[in-house]
């Protein structure tokens, strides 16, 4: 497989519009007190109709991603339509009709089945929905829908995001080219199981609906599943994968679920580098261990330490905190000797078989944004990095700034 | 059982002598650059020598954790030797030689057996301690060793707390009162498995070996396990119960168990509300859970939110970011209907049935230190309780500040 463009946040990306197949439109609903675009919609214009999702695994879920599990449950979806502006959780009984009643709106507009219609929703908890507003908003939306609408559905989709997340990638065939791209938005609230997020992919290759769903849930696996800002997981995550099949290429599937994935790191990548307050992105390497799942516990319970990421923010490669943190993780789940633990933090090694090794100054943190933490088990041959961004004041004050 | 007295943070509370048969001191070695008390010394003049301890949980653990599991392991220590300064954890075979060393020292000084002192460390990982210093210390010490000496050992064993802690609770009994004493160090690292941080207990009474395993074990379980400031777990912790016999007055193992258990709890408290940067002590209780496991289990999930707990620093009672945690329990651990829970903070009840009911707005959580939210989750009858901290500039600025 050749990557013929990956664009990633390049100015007006195309997005979900960049495969053939796919209309969209970002507009202002009215939702958002900044009266920033707040409505996005995605339109599969075929011939397939194919699609497959994955939503947290959060037990306390949002009303959207009630309706929108059924929806996509017969592997078929023809339009998604998004709001940022409000997260329409704990919103009982009329929050669910809130929901209803915006893809019987999209399907009567569109003369879409309402049940081929997914719905997201992100904001706060706990605040009914302006409805008014989000139907009124559809209207707009529709007659603002363009092939080369997915940059501004990109932008109506941000909370508080400060760059729309766009990627894309164009793949040659024996049958000619086909393209999978792709949007999303989260700035907080990433956590593992799924990452938390709203995020539409869009692709003309000719995939059916069960090599959708195992090419979906490998690459959140990979992508979406390794990236842990705040260790918190939301109720409302929903990556959706929309199949058009307009270039009438049939991808094998392995290749299929390789530039999915690719387009889905991308997207996973510019999560972390917009995470809120964040001044480090720090990629947790585990290398050597026993199993793929030991890796990511230890790389996991490194990723989520608040010593160890307040310790980022200071540029103190503290690899003390590094191991305190490894210490924590069952032997059960992952078997290695302490006595034997190696820790490399931008190049240098600073700890080796348990102790200090090279001088901590000889890192130098404070020059870049991107910090490579690698940790040695010494216990298997198994490699898995998670993404994690550091512990800062404007965290601090992004989050604890009240909601109302 | 009646409580006599229970000073808690008095000023010069006696702490860990203030059972009878204890000597105690705390001076200055000069392990700390500030050139603060930093060595103390605990001495059971018996004529019990009973001893029972409780150890980091961390696979990652010092020198110091090495040694004085061995101590403890027959049931027999004379002497807890701690200092501030220095973790002496990452240090290799020459942390653990430094360890002996300081044991042999105490020992010589002391006329004890070396194997039957406690060694118990904090402060820096991953650095050597100075350890002529340490020696020339031991005899500082030990000529300043006093029956008032428990004040002067609860400030030598401080790091970043701003003051000393300690409890003490004398209880009446058919052959005379007894008394428990203890000190506590920490404030920051504080998580279940055990709560990071140093802390020795003292006791008059009569109480075999078994009886005060098994009592230690139960009272921290119910208290240090129970406080969670900032999730992450220490190598270090270690919570050492010294019994002198010196009261002659044998209580009730429950009554026992109970009485430690208030003076754990009096220590816990204070380390929750020393905790490093905080402007919120939080109590955590989760009622009508099935098993106090999953009663746990859901508390510690809120307990440990950065989002959560920056809301509570922003004096913002976002209680959708508590159902968020409360939906990230699995349901094999604790179940529960999303659609039944009810949540109230300070008093006023936030969210019925998984929506909104009172308004956030009647909450002013800027006037107390002390928050309570209570999360009911209609699924059984047992009440659990976890304290924590609020994330805040100061909790970032602390442990954001270069290490060496």
């Amino acid at each position: 497989m050749t990557i013929e463009t990956l664009d990633g946040l390049a100015e007006r990306s195309p997005g979900v519009t960049a495969a053939a197949g796919f209309r969209a439109s970002g507009i202002t609903a009215g939702l958002k007190s900044s009266g920033r675009p707040d409505l996005a919609l995605v339109v599969n214009e075929g011939p397939s109709q194919v699609a497959a999702a994955v939503f947290t695994t959060n037990r306390v879920v949002g009303a959207p991603v009630v309706w929108s599990r059924q929806a996509v449950a017969d592997g078929v979806v023809s339009a998604v339509v998004l709001n940022s502006g409000g997260a329409n959780v704990c919103t009982g009984p009329d929050g669910f009709l809130d929901v209803h009643r915006t893809a019987e709106k999209v399907g009567a507009v569109l003369e879409l089945s309402p049940g081929d219609v997914v719905v997201c929703s992100t904001g706060l908890i706990g605040e009914p929905l302006p409805i008014g507003k989000v139907l009124a908003g559809v209207d707009v939306a529709v007659s603002a829908l363009s092939r080369t609408g997915g940059y501004d559905a990109a932008v109506a989709i941000m909370t508080t995001d400060t760059v729309p997340k766009t990627a894309h990638l164009t793949v040659p065939g024996d049958q000619g080219e086909w393209t999978v791209g792709g949007m999303a938005k989260g700035a907080g609230m990433l956590a593992p199981g799924l990452a938390t997020m709203l995020c539409v992919i869009t692709t003309d290759a000719v995939i059916d609906v069960e090599t959708a769903q195992a090419a979906l849930r490998s690459a959140v696996s990979q992508t979406f599943d390794r990236i842990d800002s705040d260790g918190c997981m939301s109720t409302s995550d929903t990556v959706t994968l929309l199949v058009s099949g307009a270039s009438r290429a049939v991808p094998d599937p392995a290749g299929f679920t390789a530039a999915l994935t690719q387009v889905c790191a991308q997207l996973s990548r510019a999560l972390i580098a917009d995470a809120e307050g964040a001044s480090h992105d720090i990629a947790v390497t585990v290398m050597n261990a026993s199993t793929e799942a030991a890796g990511l516990a230890v790389a996991r319970a490194v990723a989520r330490s608040n010593l160890f990421k307040a310790a980022m923010f200071g540029n103190d490669p503290n690899w003390g905190r590094v191991l305190a943190q490894v210490g924590t993780v069952p032997e059960s789940v992952a078997p290695y000797d302490p006595d034997q633990l190696d820790v490399t933090i931008n190049g240098v090694q600073v700890c080796k078989s348990g102790g200090a090794y090279q001088p901590r100054t000889d890192v130098d943190l404070a020059a870049s944004r991107e910090v490579h933490v690698l940790i040695d088990l010494h216990a298997g041959s198994e490699v898995v990095t998670v993404w994690t961004n550091d512990l800062t004041h404007d965290y601090v004050l992004e989050n604890s700034a009240y909601s109302t």
